[in-house]
């Protein structure tokens, strides 16, 4: 392959702009096609961001042969058929969290991978993060000895109305795939186990998305990860590391900050670690280098991490009720 | 009446100095009698607070007459059997908490209180706290607004052996009793609500005792209050309650601090509001006004409220697989 990797975005919205201007920072990647439903707004991101192509259909970017990777920033639902679409067009995929409305959909998305030799990967950017690395770096030096428990919590009162996406169950809006995604991508990167138990209890808003939910994940280990999600109450939004010997501390804004704390007794250590951009460049580097020397899923982000999140979610979603139609959950 | 109550005390530990303490600081009250199974530890603790009677036998104390309220300070296991023996003999009792190891011990013991004509009351002290009170002022102002949540946590690394009581089982020891206790009753205190279903997932030690739990309760409004507690590791030991304009924060030690902040966005306004003496002095007081006017519950911490508590706890630890055995949870 050519060293440098040539990306298209299907869905220009805000995040494909936070996406484009780190790309736009990372060397040996370049982003030359952009697709939306609307040609109008395909051209305006194109002229943002100075791309050869801008398309009102999907299918034509994907046809597009100077395209190897696709990041594609579109609402939940629309991930996993256009993801499908890319994978069969032989296009390496890197798709925003949650990377589908549900499990089974992302189990089908790795065989097509497979298939068709494509990387594939859930845009979980937190977890590049220098500060997240840090807490790892604890963790595997035992810093803070054997980890009992992880509680967290991931709340934004939103003042959106029923239209905006959050509130819109026609696009599997609601706090857990938009926010608490994080909580249990977050958790699950810092205990790599398997879980053994979910236990979920929520509120669903009038427009039958949940507005709140409180659920707890037990690990094989025996290890536990509590956590709140909500779209309508701003929350403290930390995650801490319970260990037998101190406690590591990521906040404000565990999930994309750059602070993170050691504790042991009254002993604080609190490290600052900048991200070099705009924080989305670690996974965009990523990615690259993984398609470079031929991987086909990433270490930091693996499909079985994916998979394990998504099975949580789908039992959270289930225990309060929350299933967002045929339409949208269809594999 | 006289209008100074004259208590005896049950179980000369740790907590009765406390009490004992306290109990010096207000007026109107006076402690006059300690029962120990050692004459020898209840010889002591009347020489340290120079009280006129000192038993080896709690039977003699609660005969009596001068006694006419009780404070029960033993292990957990022990509080059912002794506010018992106290009821029927006619004195007011104030038990340590948790009151009782079951939900079922305790309304057995609102009965016997009923029949003998004598106030009862948990030792919920942390109710009566300056900053407690704060927020609860707060909260009926509606400066968060709607309250949407509550997550808190209580944890401490306790580095006590296996004959420790919070370690032994044959002493209702662990997490829940001991730690939980207050996360549940402060959120109830702060809700003022039926649960409607509770989740909690543990793990026991090798002694057979809770040593971490987290738990979530839902309310009769759809509010849910999620929390954490471990006597394996330290945590943050705050309480978040989370509202649609606001949330209002007791930390450090939720339990036990003289600290409250209430933040609306990026406005944050913390008060200390410290403790008249030790802290204990508000519950006593507290009791001898009911008894004083003839009450015979407290409206801080109401007997609806400790069978609130404990069924909670009741559910919490069926779902964890901890039961003490029938020797303790009879009725």
């Amino acid at each position: 392959m050519s060293t440098t990797l040539h990306w298209g975005i299907i869905g220009p919205g805000r995040i494909a702009h936070k996406f484009a201007d780190a790309l736009a920072y990372c060397d040996h990647n370049q982003l030359v096609a952009v697709a939306s439903r609307s040609q109008q707004n395909a051209d305006a991101f194109a002229s943002r961001w100075q791309l050869a192509h801008a398309y009102d259909d999907e299918a034509a970017l994907l046809a597009n042969p100077q395209v190897q990777a696709v990041y594609i920033a579109t609402p939940h639902n629309y991930h996993y058929p256009a993801a499908m679409r890319a994978l069969k067009a032989g296009k390496h995929v890197l798709i925003e969290k949650p990377a589908c409305v549900n499990a089974a959909q992302f189990a089908r998305l790795c065989e097509l991978a497979e298939q068709h030799d494509c990387m594939l990967m859930e845009a979980v950017w937190s977890r590049f993060l220098p500060y997240v690395a840090q807490a790892k770096q604890w963790l595997a030096d035992k810093r803070i000895g054997e980890v009992q428990s992880i509680q967290s919590s991931i709340g934004i009162a939103f003042e959106h109305g029923p239209e905006h996406r959050i509130n819109n169950k026609a696009l599997a809006g609601g706090a857990m795939l938009d926010l608490g995604v994080y909580a249990l991508s977050l958790s699950q990167f810092m205990l790599g186990q398997s879980h053994t138990a979910i236990q979920a209890l929520g509120k669903l808003s009038a427009d039958g998305v949940d507005e709140s939910v409180m659920a707890t994940v037990q690990y094989s280990g025996g290890q536990l990860a509590q956590f709140a999600t909500s779209i309508v109450s701003q929350q403290q939004n930390a995650l801490h590391v319970y260990g037998s010997e101190g406690t590591i501390t990521l906040e404000p804004r565990f999930w994309s900050g750059s602070q993170v704390s050691l504790q042991r007794g009254d002993d604080i250590q609190t490290l600052t670690l900048p991200w070099a951009h705009n924080g989305f460049e670690y996974q965009i580097e990523d990615m690259a280098r993984c398609i470079l020397v031929g991987k086909r899923q990433s270490d930091v982000v693996p499909h079985r991490d994916t998979l394990a999140v998504l099975t949580q979610m789908d039992e959270v979603r289930r225990q309060i009720g929350l299933y967002y139609g045929d339409e949208f959950e269809k594999v």
